[in-house]
């Protein structure tokens, strides 16, 4: 089939919808954030690409501690308004109920099913964005997010999103498993 | 709800599912990466995370050049193939049909419904693995992917990928309107 070159401003298809939780200014605050994933195995690294004009780039400088959130589904209106209003000019922090790990200066979103708190391990500075690389030092969840003590993405409910389309999609079936389906071509 | 502890060693919910195409010793070789996200707003930079004694890093170094593939849910056979199977002891340069686009040493995946070609940005140096952070320099698809123009997730139906139970899924359910449906809070 004939490819047509679709220009070269694209997005990956999809990414997940997290919540990065600062304390800016000494109060909490949350923006929405697609562009992140993990970064490093050992230690636990996660990457997160934001503009660095970001409210919550201070707070984290500041801090060197920042918390990534999964929203479910069911919270998608209050996640969505996270990534429409700054903390620059709206006070975000009574949105969700917070609470604190062992990190002291990374809020945890309590109506999130998954939420993980991070040291800063670096900033690396890009042309419009920085990579903030942050260091899990725990991740925290509820017994009905878990089958046979292990996270459940069925019950965690996880949000992706696609670009430029801007839609916001929930995970569906199942198609095989990894590292494992491959098996039969070897 | 009382919250657990599920340690550090936490994954994204979900991940994209890439195959990453590089020029190695000569052939197109195929990795599989889901630690892949955009990294900066403009340019338009990829970044994605390796491990630092993957065989494809060597290619990259040296061609400066490397292509972000996303594969269908039809495809999942051969993706989770090529991150079982090293390039080292395996020859990946017939799994799939090839073509090249703009960057000649980018090698792309005819049945993949959207392939990004990227010359090297940058390399950031971490712990075990290594951020590569590419610039997109084009991005195909075909008429058959598209509606009304623009890429269309349930064409495309892309794969993403949970850890640690190591599953693949599908994109399921419309959720959303994103920088919309929380315009209700404002």
């Amino acid at each position: 089939m004939h490819k047509i070159n679709v220009g070269a401003n694209i997005y990956p298809y999809p990414m997940p919808v997290t919540l990065v939780g600062a304390i800016v200014e000494g109060r909490a605050n949350f923006m929405a954030v697609a562009w992140m994933n993990r970064a490093n195995r050992n230690p636990p690294l996660f990457v997160a690409a934001f503009n660095k004009r970001r409210y919550t780039v201070a707070g984290i400088r500041e801090n060197r501690t920042f918390s990534i959130n999964f929203p479910s589904v069911d919270l998608i209106e209050k996640a969505d308004y996270c990534g429409l209003v700054s903390g620059r000019k709206t006070d975000k922090s009574t949105v969700f109920e917070v609470f604190y790990g062992e990190l002291e200066t990374a809020p945890m979103i309590q109506e999130c099913p998954l939420c993980i708190e991070c040291s800063l391990f670096d900033i690396v500075e890009l042309p419009t964005n920085l990579l903030i690389l942050g260091e899990s030092v725990g991740a925290y969840t509820e017994d009905r997010y878990l089958t046979d003590g292990k996270l459940d993405v069925h019950k965690l409910k996880p949000v992706v999103l696609t670009m430029p389309d801007n839609n916001y999609w929930a995970v569906g079936d199942h198609v095989a498993g990894a590292w494992s389906v491959g098996k039969k071509l070897i």
